[in-house]
C-alpha cells in the first residue's frame, strides 16, 4: 500500500510550524524565514529555485530534505500554504506562491471550503480545489497519485488535521533550535501520538535535529 | 563567577516538563515516570537510590546525568518540588521525598511563600525556606554555595522564572520522544531564547535529544 508522508516540516523549540500574523509579505508570520533556513543551504532546495542558484550542501540537512519528492504521486495541502486569501476567490489572478512551473510536478489537491475548477500549470502540477475532510481528501489524493506516495505538504493545522485522523504513516519533522513564542503549534491535541509511532532523532551541524517518526507496525 | 546551572529537566516533545494532576501518589501527575525513564537506567540516578539497585549504564544519558553534582555548591527549588503540599505547612512530619539521607547532600533553598525554620539533614543536606523572587534566592544560594555553582532544581515553574528573569547560564532539557498534551510547559513566555544561548543537540540510543543550552559570551 502506498504511504502517506510528510518531508521537511519545520517546528521551533517550543512546537510552532509558523508564527502569529502570517500575511502576503510574511508567510511564516513573525518567523520569518527562521523555520526553512535550514533547508535553503541543500541542494534540494536550492534546485526548486527558491534562492536562486544551484549549489547546496550534501550534508544531512539535503539527505533528509532530498526525500522529499521520490516516491510522491501527489500532494495535499491546506488552501493557507496556497496562497494568503481567505473566504471566497476573488479573480485576482493569483496562482499559487510557485510562479508558472511549480516545483511540485505532480497533482495537488488543495483543501478549500471554496471549490473552483482545477488549475493546470506548466511541468506537471495540476491544483485540485477541494472540499473535503481529510479521509475524503486523500481518497481523492491516492487516485490522483497513480499508485504512487501521497505528501502532506502542510501547513500546520492540516499536517495536524491529517495526524488526528491517523492518517499518516512517515512524519520527518524538522526542530529548529528557536523559540516562537506564539504561532500555530504542531502537538496540540495529539496526547499519546508515539503510542502510534517509532520516534528517531538525528542532529545536523546547522543545529537543528530532525526526527523522523514512523507507523509502527500494527499500530 | 560561578555558575547557575540546571541538569537533567526533561520535558516531552510538546515541551511539557511535567503532566497534570500532580498529587503525592503521582508526582509527574498524569505523565507517570515517562519522563524520567531514560534517567533510571543511569549509574547516577541508581547510586541515588530511585530504583534500589547500583548498576547501570555509562552510555551518554549517563554522561549527561552525571553532570549534576559536581561543582554544585547549593541548589534552588520550588515548593512543589519538596511535597506536595499546599497552602500553609502543617505539622505532619513531611522532610522531602528523599528520605533521612537526601541526594543533594548541600544546602537546598526552597523557595515558598511560607517561610518555615531550617531543616538539617543527615549527609550535608540542610533545606531553607525562603519567600524571595528569583535574584533573592539566587543572592542566598550563592552564599549558602561557598563560590561554587548553584543548580536550579525545578519544577518547571521554578526554572522558567528563572529563565525569564536572565539568570541561568548552562540548561540542561532532555527531549523525551512522548506527546502528553497537558501539564506545565517550560518554553511558555520565553519567546526569542535562543538570542541568549547556544543550543548543541545530541541523541541517545535510548531515544531521548539531549539539548544543552549555554550563555553566549556577551549575552
Amino acid at each position: 500500500m502506498a504511504l502517506v508522508r510528510v518531508h521537511n516540516f519545520s517546528i521551533s523549540l517550543d512546537g510552532f510550524g509558523t508564527g502569529e500574523d502570517q500575511s502576503l509579505e510574511a508567510p511564516f508570520g513573525h518567523a520569518g524565514h527562521r523555520l526553512m533556513e535550514w533547508a535553503f543551504e541543500t541542494r534540494t532546495f536550492r534546485a526548486m529555485g527558491i534562492h536562486g542558484v544551484t549549489e547546496g550542501s550534501f550534508g544531512v540537512d539535503e539527505a533528509f530534505a532530498s526525500q522529499w519528492a521520490p516516491g510522491i504521486g501527489a500532494e495535499i495541502m491546506g488552501r493557507n500554504k496556497f496562497g494568503p486569501q481567505r473566504g471566497p476567490w476573488e479573480d485576482d489572478g493569483w496562482r499559487g506562491w510557485w510562479g508558472d512551473d511549480p516545483v511540485f510536478h505532480t497533482p495537488v489537491v488543495v483543501l478549500t471550503h471554496h471549490p473552483r475548477p482545477t488549475l493546470e500549470m506548466e511541468g506537471g502540477t495540476t491544483f485540485h480545489f477541494v472540499d473535503a475532510d481529510p479521509a475524503e481528501a486523500l481518497a481523492q489524493a491516492r487516485e490522483l497519485a497513480g499508485g504512487l506516495d501521497v505528501r502532506i505538504g502542510g501547513g500546520v493545522s492540516t499536517v495536524r488535521q491529517f495526524l488526528e485522523a491517523d492518517l499518516i504513516d512517515h512524519l520527518h519533522v524538522v526542530v529548529v533550535p528557536i523559540v516562537l513564542g506564539r504561532g500555530e503549534r504542531l502537538w496540540d491535541g495529539l496526547e499519546a501520538l508515539e503510542q502510534r509511532f517509532d520516534v528517531e532523532a538525528t542532529p545536523s551541524p546547522s543545529g537543528v535535529v530532525h526526527l523522523v517518526l514512523t507507523r509502527r507496525a500494527g499500530a
